[in-house]
């Protein structure tokens, strides 16, 4: 999209510019996992980044069912917001070297990460009602529903073992 | 923080770094807040913005009291998340000239914004706590309930009114 240029000109044009937007952070969070994976050392960690990579790939298919539903061609924008995201979970993970604090800097990156999707999708759910687009909405509300339980196990699993590890 | 050493050794060095990151970031906000101010056509998103960047400065301030009150020097770290959701609210506004459409968009982008304030401060109240740090996690917590206050009645003026005065 162009700085200068006014290429947003009606709520349409904005629910697909921000579909482009939550694709490319569904594509870049599928690039990232591996690597969030192979530095989790609990293994109740590791799995749910496993499940969470799998369930990232079907997030990506039903962001372009709706690109598909919605008659919009499916590409990405540049999405600044994932990109720092992303680049801070990659930063913090180099300065760590005890496995145990790494493990709870790694769950807090990953619900950083959950919380973009969570604000994403709700908008874009609520932006597709308000269009008419309960059909587009349904779609969406699937991929909300997997970020927010993703985000509230992983506060279950820092809270209940990771924080206090980190700690001791 | 040297990219190539491992700075962070402990949960304590854990804390103190996201302390560092969130003091960053409602600085940065700080200094975001009156574009979007000035940006914002409705009067009651307006005066939200307003309300918020009260708020925010108060934040900074609870901050401040427990860097002291942990004996941690307030300073900050360069946060790369919140500089791309700010950019990607400049670059987005930049892009839309219908002032309804923009209001639905800054709303939307506030609200990228306070998740990540939620999901920084739920961390670190709960690595608060597992420190024995109670009182921090006490001044944080007001902190948290008001970035989730703003997001729910950000929420609220979206769906009763500027989502559907951005389709009309």
């Amino acid at each position: 999209m162009g700085f200068f240029s006014k290429d947003i000109q009606t709520m349409d044009d904005l629910f697909v510019h921000t579909l482009r937007d939550i694709y490319y952070a569904e594509k870049r969070i599928l690039k990232a996992l591996p690597e969030m994976i192979e530095k989790a050392s609990d293994p109740t960690l590791k799995a749910g980044f496993r499940q969470h990579l799998q369930e990232t790939e079907q997030h990506v298919l039903r962001v372009e069912e709706v690109f598909r539903m919605h008659g919009a061609e499916a590409k990405t924008v540049t999405c600044p917001a994932i990109d720092g995201i992303i680049s801070e979970t990659e930063e913090i993970s180099g300065e760590i070297a005890d496995t145990e604090v790494l493990d709870a800097a790694l769950a807090a990156a990953a619900q950083a990460v959950e919380h973009y999707e969570i604000t994403r999708y709700g908008t874009l759910i609520a932006w597709a009602r308000q269009l008419g687009r309960t059909d587009c909405a349904g779609v969406l509300q699937r991929n909300l529903d997997e970020e927010k339980a993703t985000d509230a196990k992983l506060t279950k699993l820092a809270e209940s073992k990771l924080n206090m590890r980190a700690a001791s």
